[in-house]
């Protein structure tokens, strides 16, 4: 990685201008939704033309399999990627991912080639070898990341700030409560909450190796970590006051939903947050209404695609900017992974893919699955 | 009652302080709290002695019984009246009231002997003929309303208008809709929408006199009237679109909870904002979290008492002068009601007490049922 980081800042220096028409350009596409293992297939595709002037043509690096790709492919999901005409009407698939400038437009002046750049566009197609996009659709990647922390930089651990800081006013020593706390973005707050002096109670399920799971998340910062079971205990009540001193919790995290988030927004205080991310239990959020009359509490949803449709270019740039600051500290880590190169012909590269998918699917509280295309 | 209030007008231009010397003071009190046929007790209290320089000394003139005041007494609710040592420990009911100024501290500026004023302090124990309090924990009654007008005013038509106002961004022409739409939170919120110009989706539950409801409530303004079962039918959808003319609508507020609710929330666009300020279903409040992540719908709840704590005395006499002006303009009617006079020994007045909460019981979608101290 350092020497490919390297190079790249070579590159960079001596303006050189990689090109991609010697690349082979391939992608990940389907033409329907449905069953990701039924309607996906690896399909080689014509070279990129050169860019429109707003454009810049991108070598894709490396791609992550989050678990809402798997729902974008099955039309489960909000956002669509756009229908591909020009490619016989397909979809290409993929929403985050690493990407180094090649060619930029003639208007293009925010990245030269050589720029790392990640996707603010939802939706982009990243499971491709390259990529035409606008402009405006990047954020330049900060110095000094690895490929891994800057492919799977631009999803989950900025959730997990923007939850943390958009919704309650919490000071240093303030304490949140999160569940899913194994979950990528879980992950990812207990580490940010650490390094801006947060303190958390994290929530999981239980499991054969659960000492193990809470010493894992303690390493990164956990303050405390507590299985459902726990939170259901009687007692719990009084230990979080014990923790907490009596001060009240202002910001809950929920990405699971059901009888468990009830629970979970007991624990919360007066006036309090609670924002949701996810619903792993497939079970809806149901609250006493009386949280919300009496202690006044307020419940959100937040979606990474809409903070960045919302949001300027130099917000984005600020915003990884800030994460970027955080992992080159050391404080925010890139996801426990396994890059899985894709390579040989498009049926062994569909092959691949569906497998790759499955541990992806398979490892939801495990390990990131990242794809990437082989240079051949 | 024009008699009355002329009276009182001549009575403030002359400077004469009525006295509370030669009149009875009863309140209606309980030692602790429970069903309130079996703890509520009339009881002969001594008079009140000369107010203190910050306190002011009122006759009740009209005691409204809301729902709410059931569960104070119940000791359900999360505000609790003081408790009474100088009376043996006992607390005195009564949360809403209309009271005439018949004396005043040395330091009292805002008000004189003969205004009338109601209560922003809540659980002030409005069940009663005489009462004592602070200067800030009351609001003058801006000048031109019945007493019943008055008496009803400082509860559900704020928290109708403050619900309206303080989430959602709304124009002219835009559409809301409700649950309980026929409660008197719901009828308020019905005549307010219509004096701003705002239209109404409102539910109700089915019942055999349904038309006549549907009619009343347009009478009142609504846009709109469905019973629950018609929001559950599949071309519902259709139909609020066609009425919104696919306008989205950005408010909904509930007193219901349980499934219609999320049934009504689904009726909600992009952004809205889902107002709770009671749980009649006794279900919690139970709701998709994509409406929240994807839709960007957040959740509150609205305490009228909440308001009245977190806001100046500049604002809320602000608030109520609004009310007064679509009330005199003949826009917002005082509820239905029925007066019940309170007169006799200890024992009569407490039993009229327990009917009269019989028929405020009875009626919570009817007739509101308030309390008169007869003067003997």
């Amino acid at each position: 990685m350092f020497l490919r980081r390297h190079l790249r800042v070579t590159l960079l220096s001596t303006r050189h201008i990689s090109s991609l028409a010697n690349s082979p350009h391939r992608a990940v596409v389907y033409s329907s939704t449905g069953n990701p293992s039924q309607v996906l297939s690896a399909r080689a595709l014509p070279p990129l033309p050169p860019p429109s002037p707003t454009h810049l043509n991108l070598r894709v690096l490396l791609s992550p399999i989050n678990p809402a790709d798997i729902n974008v492919i099955e039309g489960v999901y909000p956002s669509k990627p756009s229908i591909r005409p020009d490619l016989g009407n397909v979809f290409i698939a993929g929403n985050e991912g690493l990407a180094e400038v090649v060619d930029v437009g003639d208007s293009v002046n925010s990245v030269v080639p050589g720029d790392w750049v990640v996707m603010s566009k939802p939706q982009a197609g990243t499971w491709a070898s390259q990529l035409s996009v606008g402009e405006g659709d990047v954020i330049k990647v900060p110095q000094g990341l690895s490929e891994v922390q800057a492919a799977t930089m631009s999803v989950n651990p900025p959730t997990a700030l923007c939850m943390l800081r958009d919704f309650a006013s919490l000071s240093p020593g303030d304490y949140i409560v999160q569940n899913g706390a194994n979950s990528a973005v879980g992950q990812a707050v207990i580490q940010i909450s650490a390094a801006l002096s947060l303190k958390t109670i994290n929530l999981v399920r239980d499991r054969p190796d659960i000492s193990e799971l809470k010493s894992k998340l303690s390493s990164l910062g956990a303050t405390h970590v507590l299985t459902y079971d726990e939170l259901a205990e009687k007692s719990t009540k009084t230990r979080v006051k014990e923790w907490t001193s009596g001060r009240s919790i202002k910001l809950g995290l929920n990405c699971v939903g059901g009888r468990d988030t009830t629970l979970m927004t007991g624990l919360l205080g007066h006036d309090a947050h609670l924002v949701s991310y996810g619903a792993m239990s497939k079970s809806p959020l149901s609250l006493p209404t009386s949280y919300f009359i009496f202690k006044n509490l307020t419940s959100h949803g937040f979606w990474m695609s809409r903070w960045y449709d919302s949001h300027s270019k130099s917000d984005r740039e600020q915003l990884l900017a800030e994460l970027a600051d955080m992992m080159i500290a050391g404080k925010l880590h890139a996801p426990e992974h396994e890059i899985v190169t894709l390579r040989g012909s498009d049926e062994q590269v569909s092959e691949q893919v569906r497998e790759a998918i499955g541990k992806g699917s398979a490892g939801r509280h495990g390990k990131k699955v990242l794809l990437r295309f082989a240079e051949e």
